[in-house]
Protein backbone atom coordinates (compact mmCIF):
# COMPACT_ATOMS: atom_id res chain seq x y z
CA UNK A 1 0.00 0.00 0.00
CA UNK A 2 -0.37 2.16 -1.70
CA UNK A 3 -1.71 -0.38 -4.34
CA UNK A 4 1.32 -1.44 -6.88
CA UNK A 5 0.70 0.40 -9.92
CA UNK A 6 -1.74 2.32 -9.00
CA UNK A 7 -0.09 5.55 -10.93
CA UNK A 8 1.06 4.08 -13.22
CA UNK A 9 -0.43 5.85 -16.11
CA UNK A 10 0.51 9.55 -14.93
CA UNK A 11 2.13 10.78 -17.58
CA UNK A 12 -1.08 10.13 -20.01
CA UNK A 13 -3.96 10.13 -18.00
CA UNK A 14 -5.51 13.66 -16.43
CA UNK A 15 -7.31 11.50 -13.96
CA UNK A 16 -4.51 9.50 -12.69
CA UNK A 17 -2.67 12.91 -12.38
CA UNK A 18 -5.10 14.27 -10.26
CA UNK A 19 -5.12 11.50 -8.14
CA UNK A 20 -1.42 11.03 -7.56
CA UNK A 21 -1.33 14.74 -6.77
CA UNK A 22 -4.14 13.96 -3.91
CA UNK A 23 -2.45 11.32 -2.64
CA UNK A 24 0.64 13.55 -2.21
CA UNK A 25 -1.41 16.60 -0.62
CA UNK A 26 -3.34 13.92 1.79
CA UNK A 27 0.25 12.56 2.85
CA UNK A 28 1.46 15.74 3.35
CA UNK A 29 -1.38 17.38 5.05
CA UNK A 30 -3.86 14.74 5.79
CA UNK A 31 -7.35 15.30 5.70
CA UNK A 32 -8.31 17.75 8.31
CA UNK A 33 -6.04 20.56 6.48
CA UNK A 34 -6.56 19.91 2.51
CA UNK A 35 -7.79 21.77 0.83
CA UNK A 36 -7.99 22.32 -3.38
CA UNK A 37 -5.81 24.78 -3.77
CA UNK A 38 -3.46 22.22 -2.01
CA UNK A 39 -3.90 19.29 -4.59
CA UNK A 40 -3.60 22.11 -7.18
CA UNK A 41 0.02 22.97 -6.09
CA UNK A 42 0.95 19.76 -6.04
CA UNK A 43 -0.69 19.06 -9.28
CA UNK A 44 0.87 22.12 -11.10
CA UNK A 45 -2.46 23.03 -12.21
CA UNK A 46 -4.84 25.93 -11.57
CA UNK A 47 -7.66 25.44 -9.34
CA UNK A 48 -10.05 25.17 -12.11
CA UNK A 49 -9.29 22.53 -13.82
CA UNK A 50 -10.25 20.57 -10.27
CA UNK A 51 -13.48 22.25 -9.97
CA UNK A 52 -14.12 21.58 -13.34
CA UNK A 53 -14.15 17.84 -12.58
CA UNK A 54 -15.55 17.42 -8.66
CA UNK A 55 -17.73 19.65 -6.91
CA UNK A 56 -15.07 20.10 -4.00
CA UNK A 57 -12.59 18.36 -1.41
CA UNK A 58 -14.92 15.56 -0.88
CA UNK A 59 -16.30 14.82 -3.95
CA UNK A 60 -12.82 14.46 -4.83
CA UNK A 61 -11.63 12.52 -1.82
CA UNK A 62 -14.42 9.97 -2.72
CA UNK A 63 -13.53 10.15 -6.50
CA UNK A 64 -10.02 9.04 -5.04
CA UNK A 65 -10.78 6.37 -2.69
CA UNK A 66 -13.12 4.99 -5.61
CA UNK A 67 -10.21 4.89 -7.98
CA UNK A 68 -7.86 2.70 -5.50
CA UNK A 69 -10.94 0.22 -5.39
CA UNK A 70 -11.39 0.10 -9.02
CA UNK A 71 -7.56 -0.07 -9.48
CA UNK A 72 -7.79 -3.25 -6.60
CA UNK A 73 -10.71 -4.63 -8.31
CA UNK A 74 -8.88 -5.04 -11.50
CA UNK A 75 -5.96 -7.43 -9.84
CA UNK A 76 -5.66 -7.14 -5.81
CA UNK A 77 -1.90 -7.27 -5.49
CA UNK A 78 -1.56 -7.62 -1.69
CA UNK A 79 -1.79 -11.27 -1.41
CA UNK A 80 0.94 -13.55 -1.71
CA UNK A 81 1.28 -17.91 -1.30
CA UNK A 82 -0.25 -20.69 -2.74
CA UNK A 83 -2.23 -22.36 0.20
CA UNK A 84 -5.17 -20.60 1.01
CA UNK A 85 -3.82 -20.39 4.87
CA UNK A 86 -0.96 -18.45 3.44
CA UNK A 87 -2.97 -16.39 1.07
CA UNK A 88 -5.26 -15.64 4.07
CA UNK A 89 -2.76 -14.44 6.73
CA UNK A 90 -0.54 -12.16 3.74
CA UNK A 91 -3.76 -10.51 3.05
CA UNK A 92 -5.01 -9.80 6.33
CA UNK A 93 -1.77 -9.38 7.74
CA UNK A 94 -1.15 -6.86 4.77
CA UNK A 95 -3.94 -4.73 5.55
CA UNK A 96 -3.37 -4.97 9.61
CA UNK A 97 -0.14 -4.23 10.08
CA UNK A 98 2.29 -1.65 7.63
CA UNK A 99 5.31 -2.86 6.70
CA UNK A 100 6.74 0.13 5.04
CA UNK A 101 6.39 3.91 6.18
CA UNK A 102 4.41 4.37 2.46
CA UNK A 103 2.16 1.34 3.79
CA UNK A 104 1.66 3.43 6.94
CA UNK A 105 1.11 6.78 5.74
CA UNK A 106 -1.62 5.28 3.38
CA UNK A 107 -3.66 3.20 6.18
CA UNK A 108 -3.40 6.95 7.80
CA UNK A 109 -5.65 8.36 4.76
CA UNK A 110 -7.76 5.36 5.08
CA UNK A 111 -8.47 5.73 8.59
CA UNK A 112 -8.81 9.46 8.17
CA UNK A 113 -11.29 8.95 5.31
CA UNK A 114 -13.25 6.23 6.50
CA UNK A 115 -14.18 8.61 9.90
CA UNK A 116 -15.59 10.49 6.71
CA UNK A 117 -18.32 8.41 6.31
CA UNK A 118 -19.73 8.90 10.08
CA UNK A 119 -21.90 12.04 8.42
CA UNK A 120 -21.23 11.47 5.07
CA UNK A 121 -23.36 9.80 2.86
CA UNK A 122 -21.21 9.23 -0.02
CA UNK A 123 -18.19 8.35 1.89
CA UNK A 124 -20.40 5.66 3.62
CA UNK A 125 -20.95 4.22 0.50
CA UNK A 126 -17.99 4.12 -0.78
CA UNK A 127 -16.92 2.21 2.71
CA UNK A 128 -19.99 0.04 2.07
CA UNK A 129 -19.00 -0.99 -1.68
CA UNK A 130 -15.05 -1.29 -0.79
CA UNK A 131 -15.55 -3.68 2.47
CA UNK A 132 -18.30 -5.41 0.77
CA UNK A 133 -14.90 -6.20 -1.98
CA UNK A 134 -12.18 -6.95 0.85
CA UNK A 135 -15.36 -9.19 2.19
CA UNK A 136 -15.97 -10.74 -0.99
CA UNK A 137 -12.33 -11.48 -1.98
CA UNK A 138 -11.29 -12.98 1.51
CA UNK A 139 -14.49 -15.55 1.54
CA UNK A 140 -13.24 -16.48 -2.21
CA UNK A 141 -10.24 -17.23 -0.02
CA UNK A 142 -11.67 -19.64 2.56
CA UNK A 143 -13.45 -21.24 -0.48
CA UNK A 144 -10.58 -22.19 -2.31
CA UNK A 145 -9.62 -23.56 1.07
CA UNK A 146 -12.46 -25.37 1.76
CA UNK A 147 -12.31 -26.82 -2.03
CA UNK A 148 -8.51 -27.53 -1.92
CA UNK A 149 -9.02 -29.26 1.70
CA UNK A 150 -6.99 -27.19 3.93
CA UNK A 151 -9.80 -25.69 5.72
CA UNK A 152 -12.96 -27.08 7.59
CA UNK A 153 -16.14 -26.30 6.18
CA UNK A 154 -16.80 -22.81 8.09
CA UNK A 155 -19.36 -20.23 6.71
CA UNK A 156 -17.27 -18.22 4.35
CA UNK A 157 -19.19 -15.29 4.45
CA UNK A 158 -19.20 -14.92 8.33
CA UNK A 159 -15.15 -16.08 8.50
CA UNK A 160 -14.49 -13.16 6.00
CA UNK A 161 -16.73 -10.41 8.16
CA UNK A 162 -14.88 -11.26 10.99
CA UNK A 163 -11.34 -11.76 9.49
CA UNK A 164 -12.36 -8.27 7.20
CA UNK A 165 -13.06 -6.85 11.20
CA UNK A 166 -10.19 -7.70 12.69
CA UNK A 167 -7.97 -6.27 9.62
CA UNK A 168 -9.73 -3.34 9.61
CA UNK A 169 -9.43 -2.50 13.75
CA UNK A 170 -5.91 -3.74 13.66
CA UNK A 171 -5.11 -0.79 11.02
CA UNK A 172 -6.86 2.15 12.68
CA UNK A 173 -5.22 0.85 16.40
CA UNK A 174 -1.94 0.62 14.12
CA UNK A 175 -2.09 4.16 12.77
CA UNK A 176 -3.34 5.85 15.86
CA UNK A 177 -1.77 4.80 18.90
CA UNK A 178 2.00 3.73 20.16
CA UNK A 179 1.32 0.19 20.44
CA UNK A 180 3.73 -1.80 17.60
CA UNK A 181 3.66 -4.57 20.38
CA UNK A 182 -0.01 -4.96 20.64
CA UNK A 183 -0.19 -5.46 16.30
CA UNK A 184 1.98 -8.46 16.81
CA UNK A 185 -0.15 -10.24 19.49
CA UNK A 186 -3.16 -9.43 17.31
CA UNK A 187 -1.35 -11.02 14.23
CA UNK A 188 -0.14 -13.85 16.66
CA UNK A 189 -3.83 -14.14 18.28
CA UNK A 190 -4.73 -14.12 14.38
CA UNK A 191 -2.66 -17.54 13.29
CA UNK A 192 -3.66 -19.24 16.54
CA UNK A 193 -7.33 -18.51 15.15
CA UNK A 194 -6.64 -19.98 11.35
CA UNK A 195 -5.06 -23.09 12.91
CA UNK A 196 -7.78 -23.52 15.53
CA UNK A 197 -10.96 -22.63 13.63
CA UNK A 198 -9.85 -22.46 9.71
CA UNK A 199 -7.16 -25.49 9.21
CA UNK A 200 -8.46 -29.27 9.29
CA UNK A 201 -6.22 -31.09 11.84
CA UNK A 202 -4.00 -33.52 9.81
CA UNK B 1 -22.46 4.74 25.22
CA UNK B 2 -22.10 7.40 26.35
CA UNK B 3 -20.89 5.67 29.81
CA UNK B 4 -24.08 6.00 32.66
CA UNK B 5 -23.75 8.92 34.26
CA UNK B 6 -21.27 10.91 32.16
CA UNK B 7 -22.70 13.98 32.93
CA UNK B 8 -24.33 13.68 36.29
CA UNK B 9 -22.32 16.63 38.10
CA UNK B 10 -23.15 18.75 35.63
CA UNK B 11 -25.71 20.70 37.31
CA UNK B 12 -22.49 22.12 39.37
CA UNK B 13 -19.07 21.96 38.02
CA UNK B 14 -17.97 23.92 34.79
CA UNK B 15 -15.61 21.39 33.47
CA UNK B 16 -18.41 18.59 33.35
CA UNK B 17 -21.03 21.34 31.58
CA UNK B 18 -18.11 22.15 28.41
CA UNK B 19 -17.62 18.37 28.60
CA UNK B 20 -21.79 17.88 28.09
CA UNK B 21 -21.78 20.48 25.81
CA UNK B 22 -19.19 19.27 23.63
CA UNK B 23 -20.47 15.99 23.63
CA UNK B 24 -23.97 17.96 22.19
CA UNK B 25 -21.92 20.33 19.70
CA UNK B 26 -20.17 17.17 18.45
CA UNK B 27 -23.42 14.60 17.82
CA UNK B 28 -25.24 17.76 16.12
CA UNK B 29 -22.24 19.05 13.61
CA UNK B 30 -19.32 15.81 13.78
CA UNK B 31 -15.76 17.00 14.10
CA UNK B 32 -15.02 18.58 10.44
CA UNK B 33 -17.77 21.52 10.72
CA UNK B 34 -17.08 21.59 14.82
CA UNK B 35 -16.44 25.46 16.20
CA UNK B 36 -15.71 26.20 19.89
CA UNK B 37 -18.36 28.80 18.80
CA UNK B 38 -20.83 26.06 18.20
CA UNK B 39 -19.83 24.64 21.44
CA UNK B 40 -20.28 27.78 23.48
CA UNK B 41 -23.09 28.17 21.69
CA UNK B 42 -24.49 24.82 23.10
CA UNK B 43 -23.08 25.53 26.25
CA UNK B 44 -25.03 28.61 26.60
CA UNK B 45 -21.57 30.86 27.61
CA UNK B 46 -18.97 33.00 25.35
CA UNK B 47 -16.00 31.82 23.49
CA UNK B 48 -13.35 33.22 25.83
CA UNK B 49 -14.72 30.87 29.16
CA UNK B 50 -13.84 28.41 26.58
CA UNK B 51 -10.31 29.61 25.49
CA UNK B 52 -9.74 30.32 29.33
CA UNK B 53 -9.53 26.51 29.45
CA UNK B 54 -8.45 25.46 26.41
CA UNK B 55 -6.07 26.19 23.76
CA UNK B 56 -8.46 25.60 20.84
CA UNK B 57 -10.77 23.01 19.38
CA UNK B 58 -8.84 20.08 19.70
CA UNK B 59 -7.50 20.73 22.89
CA UNK B 60 -10.63 20.52 24.07
CA UNK B 61 -11.35 17.31 22.65
CA UNK B 62 -8.51 15.93 23.54
CA UNK B 63 -9.87 16.76 26.85
CA UNK B 64 -12.86 15.31 26.14
CA UNK B 65 -11.72 12.22 25.54
CA UNK B 66 -10.13 12.29 28.43
CA UNK B 67 -12.82 12.47 30.69
CA UNK B 68 -14.60 10.22 29.13
CA UNK B 69 -11.64 8.08 30.24
CA UNK B 70 -11.60 8.69 33.64
CA UNK B 71 -14.93 8.38 34.50
CA UNK B 72 -15.13 5.20 33.00
CA UNK B 73 -11.52 3.94 34.79
CA UNK B 74 -13.56 4.70 37.92
CA UNK B 75 -16.43 2.50 36.88
CA UNK B 76 -16.59 0.47 33.88
CA UNK B 77 -20.35 0.21 33.49
CA UNK B 78 -20.20 -1.66 29.63
CA UNK B 79 -19.75 -4.77 31.57
CA UNK B 80 -22.46 -7.52 32.20
CA UNK B 81 -22.99 -10.92 33.56
CA UNK B 82 -21.43 -12.72 35.82
CA UNK B 83 -19.39 -16.00 33.89
CA UNK B 84 -16.01 -14.12 32.56
CA UNK B 85 -16.87 -15.71 29.01
CA UNK B 86 -20.60 -13.57 29.70
CA UNK B 87 -19.10 -10.98 30.94
CA UNK B 88 -16.53 -10.95 27.84
CA UNK B 89 -19.69 -11.23 24.94
CA UNK B 90 -21.48 -7.96 26.81
CA UNK B 91 -18.04 -6.21 27.20
CA UNK B 92 -17.13 -6.53 23.45
CA UNK B 93 -20.84 -6.67 22.10
CA UNK B 94 -21.50 -3.11 23.46
CA UNK B 95 -18.34 -2.04 22.27
CA UNK B 96 -18.54 -3.24 18.82
CA UNK B 97 -22.39 -3.25 18.09
CA UNK B 98 -24.05 0.29 19.31
CA UNK B 99 -27.27 -0.86 21.05
CA UNK B 100 -29.38 2.27 20.62
CA UNK B 101 -29.18 5.65 18.46
CA UNK B 102 -27.18 7.40 20.96
CA UNK B 103 -24.70 4.84 20.98
CA UNK B 104 -24.74 4.71 17.51
CA UNK B 105 -23.89 8.56 18.15
CA UNK B 106 -21.40 8.00 20.60
CA UNK B 107 -20.01 5.69 18.52
CA UNK B 108 -19.32 7.69 15.76
CA UNK B 109 -17.67 10.17 18.01
CA UNK B 110 -15.25 7.95 18.84
CA UNK B 111 -14.23 6.91 15.13
CA UNK B 112 -14.12 10.78 14.44
CA UNK B 113 -12.05 11.84 16.83
CA UNK B 114 -9.56 8.44 16.60
CA UNK B 115 -9.13 9.56 12.96
CA UNK B 116 -7.47 12.56 14.76
CA UNK B 117 -4.76 10.13 16.10
CA UNK B 118 -3.32 10.13 12.59
CA UNK B 119 -1.77 13.13 12.43
CA UNK B 120 -2.06 14.51 15.88
CA UNK B 121 0.12 13.15 19.15
CA UNK B 122 -2.02 14.75 21.77
CA UNK B 123 -4.49 12.39 19.99
CA UNK B 124 -2.76 9.58 19.85
CA UNK B 125 -0.96 9.65 23.26
CA UNK B 126 -4.99 9.26 24.47
CA UNK B 127 -5.97 6.51 22.49
CA UNK B 128 -2.76 5.03 23.43
CA UNK B 129 -3.61 5.17 27.08
CA UNK B 130 -7.24 4.06 26.93
CA UNK B 131 -6.48 0.91 24.02
CA UNK B 132 -4.37 -0.04 27.07
CA UNK B 133 -6.78 0.85 29.75
CA UNK B 134 -9.63 -1.16 27.73
CA UNK B 135 -6.63 -4.38 26.84
CA UNK B 136 -5.92 -4.41 30.36
CA UNK B 137 -9.68 -4.51 31.56
CA UNK B 138 -10.72 -7.15 29.10
CA UNK B 139 -7.61 -8.88 29.95
CA UNK B 140 -8.65 -9.12 33.25
CA UNK B 141 -11.80 -10.78 32.56
CA UNK B 142 -9.87 -13.28 30.81
CA UNK B 143 -7.70 -14.08 33.79
CA UNK B 144 -10.61 -14.17 35.86
CA UNK B 145 -12.21 -17.14 33.58
CA UNK B 146 -9.25 -18.73 33.57
CA UNK B 147 -8.89 -18.62 37.78
CA UNK B 148 -13.01 -19.50 38.08
CA UNK B 149 -11.97 -22.65 36.32
CA UNK B 150 -14.15 -21.90 32.68
CA UNK B 151 -11.36 -20.56 30.73
CA UNK B 152 -8.65 -22.45 29.20
CA UNK B 153 -4.57 -21.46 30.21
CA UNK B 154 -4.67 -18.76 27.21
CA UNK B 155 -2.56 -15.23 27.01
CA UNK B 156 -4.62 -12.88 28.89
CA UNK B 157 -2.66 -9.75 27.66
CA UNK B 158 -2.68 -11.58 23.61
CA UNK B 159 -6.53 -12.61 24.10
CA UNK B 160 -7.73 -9.52 25.01
CA UNK B 161 -5.54 -7.27 22.32
CA UNK B 162 -7.40 -9.30 19.55
CA UNK B 163 -10.59 -9.22 21.49
CA UNK B 164 -10.13 -5.18 21.53
CA UNK B 165 -8.97 -5.29 17.99
CA UNK B 166 -12.15 -6.96 16.80
CA UNK B 167 -14.71 -4.92 18.70
CA UNK B 168 -12.54 -1.41 17.74
CA UNK B 169 -12.81 -3.37 14.38
CA UNK B 170 -16.59 -3.72 14.36
CA UNK B 171 -17.45 -0.44 15.72
CA UNK B 172 -15.28 0.85 12.74
CA UNK B 173 -16.96 -0.47 10.51
CA UNK B 174 -21.09 -0.11 12.21
CA UNK B 175 -20.32 3.37 11.94
CA UNK B 176 -18.95 3.81 8.46
CA UNK B 177 -20.63 1.03 6.56
CA UNK B 178 -24.26 0.38 6.10
CA UNK B 179 -24.16 -3.08 6.43
CA UNK B 180 -25.46 -4.44 9.76
CA UNK B 181 -26.00 -8.20 8.95
CA UNK B 182 -21.92 -7.81 8.79
CA UNK B 183 -21.58 -6.70 12.43
CA UNK B 184 -24.09 -9.22 13.24
CA UNK B 185 -22.12 -12.24 11.51
CA UNK B 186 -18.95 -10.60 13.21
CA UNK B 187 -20.47 -11.12 16.89
CA UNK B 188 -21.58 -14.69 15.95
CA UNK B 189 -18.26 -15.81 14.87
CA UNK B 190 -16.71 -13.95 17.74
CA UNK B 191 -18.89 -16.44 19.90
CA UNK B 192 -17.45 -19.45 18.10
CA UNK B 193 -14.14 -18.06 19.18
CA UNK B 194 -14.71 -17.70 22.72
CA UNK B 195 -16.38 -21.26 22.70
CA UNK B 196 -13.52 -22.78 20.66
CA UNK B 197 -10.68 -21.00 21.99
CA UNK B 198 -11.14 -19.52 25.65
CA UNK B 199 -13.81 -22.26 27.07
CA UNK B 200 -12.44 -25.31 28.11
CA UNK B 201 -14.80 -28.23 27.12
CA UNK B 202 -17.14 -29.54 29.37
Amino acid sequence: MPPDGLFDDSADDTRTAIMEATYQALVEYGYADLTIQRIADEFGKSKSLLYHHHDGKDDLLVDFLEFILDHLEEGMTLCEGTRADERLRSFVGALAVPEDPESEEFAGIVVELRAQAVNDPDYRDHFTRSNRFFRDYIADIVRDGIEEGTFREVDPDRTASFLLTVANGAMGEYVATDRPDAARAVLDELDTYIEGRLLKEE
